[in-house]
């Protein structure tokens, strides 16, 4: 056993937040959770007990690819160790989150959000911080996060679908991320689900499940039903959005309810072929699409039960809870660990 | 440190065998790998260092919902230790394979194959040795001895599909099989693949993988295809099988590859949306249909590269090679662990 107390630093300088003096008395250890996006980059502070003990965000510098990013993640995490009195001897680690694959060596080979070419991410963030760091694909990041604090807490077989601009995912197993062996576990997006597509996805292919589920598709599924509707509807076809679309379907508009149909169908049928290849306990659904609430739910569980295999009928299905915090928990939780 | 030599009855009474003799003197352990099918139980002992050391099968008795057949594996082993003069403490464990869904607990809510009900396996067979047991889907743990000896050697992230008279599958992420939440994880044959499918499933849904890939399934396709064709081809109405359609199909039969086509299509979509959603290194191909050999891997990976997502297209494609020894394999190595 270590006598002498490895907080030296800390034991001269206790921190003057209450919660963090109380962490400072319990000789609790932190963690941070990073979220890189395109614009900002979330970061949190977490005790290892999983409390959030501080929250915050920095710009997203992009530029000159996207090389000042992790200069300024570590200057970031740097500034608030010394706010709060903490020493490397108190973090276990740094967890962060990128939109880009990731392997499972946090070897990153491009990011168009981050301007990022080849990146030996993890490597780099060590080197800029002298502290252990993990890296992973942002949705699947988010997925860990809602399995733990969020949607889907107490399951660890979990599949989460983010509906957002696209429409991205996450799979956890028994607790871990499916990272893959090219860092592109998840991207269940770009399942295909119709393939009598003719127009292209924007990852080259046709028919992918983003073409029809994203906040995109559905409003491109709006305005192609607009185009030949003589019905009348509350949606109109200048000011459509996926918001515009569930509001109507709360509205009992019998219109927006046949849109919502068509790409609950889309998304449950893809569902139903993940649920025969892992089983999941539960889907979690995210991102902007997701705060329609309720009403949503029920379009994705219909066809999914008429398609999933027997085995699989009493998967549940929830909506996330973490919103924007989903990427800085599940960064936290992939240096947590179980 | 344990002083004593733990093999004491050993000691007194060296085995005969001499590849066995050689691992005494080395103190090696041991495991069983069993795999429980309709007709046989097949069986082996595994030296802790994976090899073989013995082989055998048992008649596998289903009368009276299947209740003989944990005590007859029970005593097949206890046998099998008294010839070989090995105590339990020369043995890790007993791993299991069986033709149904299984839980992590070792729990069996019904085997049809072995006319099983609700059965604690794991339980039951650990009272009847006074060994640990490790049960696992038979699909699952077949694909888990391709990891391991077979055709997947050297990868850990690896899909199984078995084309036999349906089409099962197996699911590897990190080295260890992905059993799902009730145990149906990797029952690829019922991903939905044709949903303007009017013929139902076995499994009461509609345009399952299986109602194309398995060798049931080419029939239906080959029967169609011949109702309507009038080209010369070498199929015959009356002796239809896979093995005929891929035997002229190496004789360049234009119907025949015109089958073989539909066929993969239909399987390398599916690999194509498993993959976007695991991102595996490499499917491997096993039951009877793989035993057509390497003229069957380019119908499958022509529309699996057709349609999967960008990162996964360098996924490789490689033939069963363990057969009939896939399932004890993987059932050892669930004992041995990585």
């Amino acid at each position: 056993m270590q006598k002498r107390d490895d907080r030296k630093q800390g034991a001269e300088n206790p921190p003057k937040n209450k919660n963090l003096k109380k962490d400072w008395r319990r000789r609790m250890k932190y963690c941070f959770g990073v979220d890189i996006g395109g614009t900002t980059v979330k970061m949190g502070l977490f005790a290892e007990n999983g409390d959030i003990r501080d929250k915050w965000e920095i710009v997203t510098k992009t530029e000159d690819e996207g090389k000042a990013i992790l200069p300024d993640v570590a200057a970031a995490i740097s500034g608030k160790m010394e706010e709060h009195h903490l020493t490397k001897e108190d973090i276990k680690g740094i967890g962060v989150g990128v939109p880009a694959p990731v392997t499972a060596e946090g070897v990153v080979n491009g990011s168009a959000n981050l301007g990022w070419k080849y990146k030996e991410a993890k490597k780099e963030l060590e080197e800029l911080t002298g502290m252990k760091a993990t890296f992973g694909n942002d949705a699947n990041v988010a997925a860990l996060g809602e399995m733990w604090k969020g949607g889907g807490a107490g399951c660890k077989n979990l599949v989460m679908v983010t509906l957002g601009t696209g429409v991205g995912g996450g799979v956890i197993v028994g607790g871990k991320i499916v990272v893959g062996q090219f860092g592109a576990g998840g991207e269940i997006g770009h399942m295909c689900v119709n393939y009598h597509e003719t127009k292209q996805c924007g990852c080259g292919s046709y028919g992918c499940l983003e073409q029809y589920a994203s906040a995109t598709g559905i409003v491109r599924l709006a305005t192609e039903k607009l185009e030949s509707e003589t019905r009348s509807t509350l949606l109109k076809k200048e000011e459509l959005s996926a918001k515009a679309v569930f509001d109507a379907v709360k509205e009992g508009d019998e219109v927006a309810t046949e849109i919502a149909t068509e790409m609950g169908e889309y998304l449950g049928h893809a569902l139903a072929n993940i649920a025969a290849v892992l089983d999941p306990a539960i889907f979690v659904i995210g991102g902007g699409v997701s705060k329609a609430g309720d009403v949503l739910l029920p379009f994705i569980e219909k066809p999914f039960k008429d398609r999933a295999f027997f085995a699989s009928q009493n998967v549940k299905f929830a909506l996330a809870t973490l919103g924007n915090d989903a990427g800085i928990c599940g960064a936290a939780k992939m240096v947590l660990g179980d």
